[in-house]
């Protein structure tokens, strides 16, 4: 069922200089320790060396500095990370949606679905909303009024898009994600909340993929904007108004809070929380679980939280942060005393 | 196609006194520094004053002290932000919903619909549902057997209603959030986890609204309550049997754990926690990523987390937290030697 | 409609010694405080024996150490917890599902669906899919193609699981829950991610149970595993390549990042997060919201993060925490001084 390529048809499609058998045959993709002969593994980082001398790989993909010590059949090319994302989608098994509209979708007359679309089953396209050539739709997506989703688009199954948003081209937006939805806009009046419409819309632009159940708000009166090659990982949230620089990248369980803008080449680790109304410049990093409580203005790593330790341990250290302003007001204390007991009288 | 007001309309309908031509004609709605001559504008903090002098906008709400100084046409209230909110409905897009049972969806013989809701496609209403007047099940959303739903509810596409669930009237689910699936409950035998089936509900009271990817789950025995108008945004996870007091709100990517009772008139910022089986008492607010672990009985504020900083010198602060303990001995001990250097002897 | 159950019936089926009239019925479960003569509760800890004096149950499984001094009946039992998980199913309301496929679901012709199972409207079971006997497929849910799913299990109202993962037999996956979508797996190329293509799976093993709204993604290379008796609560992201040891329970909100290993008997407590590519042992647990950034290889308890308190105390301790470096400075320097102060000259 797989199709199968030789080593000089990789070598091609990926710009390698080839060394070994090119008509060697790989049906797979396997890491270096498990991989068989009748696969094709990689090795990016040197770390990984020792590796190299036991694997029973059919051949891999390696830097000229790598390739030196290796005995096997080589792939060899500058950036093997990079050629190894491009091979694996050779052998990627997710099916590709059968073009035009299933007998079982509902789809409005109004919208206009390009020919070369696919629109699997339950999938509703709502008055108004346009898909573009080689978009795929997958069963029980939602497409709102006046979406418009561009070309080689893939919205997941049971994945939302919600009227007006604007999706570029080549945007995924993995199963279960919203896009959309309304933003936490609510104006306090005599002890309620009063439900603020949010008439701003999501853009999505160009080559931007949204996490399995990832939310990603509408603005209140302006957009929510994502700009292109930005990736957000699962689980993440997007307030209104939040706009993201391009080819940043969001890891799984983050929240950013409604008006915030985060530059572009950013990179978030996992469960990070950004308040709202801040800027963050381009090229931060920020470290796991940290909260961002205000504007960064010049690029680097940042962090917050604590190192974890026994919880017995941790119980002391935890209460002794509580006391800490007193503890700093005692030594300051101590300083004063004993710099007196030290001075010539 | 959007409605066009006259600022005479708009002024009548928020009880503002209008200052310029009332026959000025609105068809949308700005941040003061984008509006143009037909978009309406708020002024609700004083911090954006400097923007009234050099707005464009045809007209803006504002308070009466805030008036004085700005020449062009405004609409004077108390309130202008709740005025903002009531105003900003004039011109939401998102589709009302079409009156009846979309073909398409999947109504069960025994459920009652009232003839003025709107049903769409893929739908699935299940035995003995109760859908009321004005309500909105938008596509693909599920509604379980025996859930009542008031009137002039949402519930917006691919959202999940399960069995024996009760909603007031003017509830919103949003997308993807999950309704009364299963409580996390088992209980442990000989090194397994023995499912225990969850016999409450989920008890949704008047006004309530639910973000996108929102989870509360059903009561284990008792019912999980939300009273009324309590405000819930995206991806926050409710556990079983928690109690919810009325005009609550809780942002983003919070957690509250099983049996906990949070009172009325709170605040919890984003990704804050709250363990299981504690008591919060009324008008409490918490500030983003804090964990609540015991229960507070008295209003104000409340927080923990530490604050940000460059990761080399976070390395540091966070190695130095776990030696607080024997600081502490240190300091104290310091203390107690210097006392007896500075004692008369 | 519900089933009525006697004293007996129910104390054969748990192994109870019934103490009290065999015939007395049973139509419901309430908790000690609320229970009616017609209710059966249970007291599992002895914190709340003092509810059993009070209480109107209609009989109480407890242990024989506390049935001494209870007037009630009683059907005494070594795990009076276990055992009520195990009547909490009789009184169950949750739909069964019926058996069949229904006539607007969306079954691939090549798929494999036991004459046992049930498939909901508008569920889509897609090319070459096993669905064993027994097992429900609830409205909406998505089985992706090749899917392998046994006897027994449940995917709840709009699941989604996708190509190629395997479900062992009595596994559930609540609503809006995603599984076997991509891994967060993108190769930096010249300021750009390159989508690296997940040609792993998902195996879940028998008895896992998979909370509503959370994600699983699956493998880069190699599959993600979860094993045996695994519970997962809500709104947790489990990345690409990890594996779950047996019988580990998580709570909501967690995140464990891609390649992590965590062992088997584990309890991560809500919000836990941890790093990619660790390893965490055997019956090691955790407590809220901590980060766990090292392998752990030992079992036990094991925390971080911070005590909460009043918002102006956190908001001095914070601030001194970024200072904690320079304190711990000054108070060495201080002991070296008060040391040559105390010393014999």
């Amino acid at each position: 069922m797989t199709k199968t390529w030789t080593l000089e048809e990789i070598a091609q499609r990926v710009g390698a200089t080839l060394r070994g058998e090119g008509d060697h045959v790989i049906d797979g993709l396997a890491p270096l320790t498990r991989a068989q002969a009748n696969q094709l593994s990689f090795l990016a980082n040197s770390l990984y060396l020792p590796a190299l001398t036991t694997t029973h790989a059919g051949a891999v993909l390696l830097r000229p500095e790598d390739a030196a010590g290796f005995q096997g059949r080589a792939l060899i090319v500058g950036n093997p990370y990079a050629a190894y994302a491009q091979v694996s989608h050779y052998f990627d098994r997710t099916p590709k949606g059968e073009t035009g509209i299933h007998p079982q979708a509902c789809v409005s007359a109004s919208s206009q679905i390009d020919p070369t679309a696919s629109v699997a089953a339950f999938v509703t396209v709502a008055d108004g909303a346009v898909i573009g050539p080689g978009s795929v739709i997958e069963a029980g997506a939602f497409v709102g009024a006046r979406v418009q989703i561009g070309k080689d688009c893939r919205i997941r199954a049971n994945a939302v898009v919600h009227h007006d948003c604007v999706l570029g081209d080549r945007v995924t937006i993995h199963s279960g994600a919203v896009i959309g939805d309304d933003g936490f806009g609510f104006a306090p009046s005599e002890g309620r909340w009063n439900k603020i419409a949010q008439i701003g819309r999501v853009i999505l632009h160009d080559d931007v993929d949204i996490g399995s159940g990832t939310t990603v708000d509408r603005g209140a009166l302006d957009d929510t904007l994502i700009h292109e090659g930005v990736i957000i990982d699962n689980l993440v949230h997007i307030g209104h108004n939040v706009e993201i620089g391009a080819h940043t990248a969001i890891a799984g369980c983050c929240g950013i809070s409604g008006s915030t803008k985060l530059g572009a080449h950013c990179v978030l680790a996992g469960g990070v929380g950004l308040v709202g109304h801040i800027e963050v410049c381009d090229n931060v990093q920020i470290t796991g679980m940290s909260m961002i409580t205000k504007s960064i203005t010049k690029p680097g790593s940042y962090s917050s939280g604590m190192a974890f330790e026994r919880t017995e341990n941790w119980r002391k250290s935890a209460v002794r942060v509580r006391g800490l302003d007193e503890m700093a007001r005692r030594l300051r204390e101590l300083e004063t005393i004993v710099k007196q007991l030290t001075s010539p009288q």
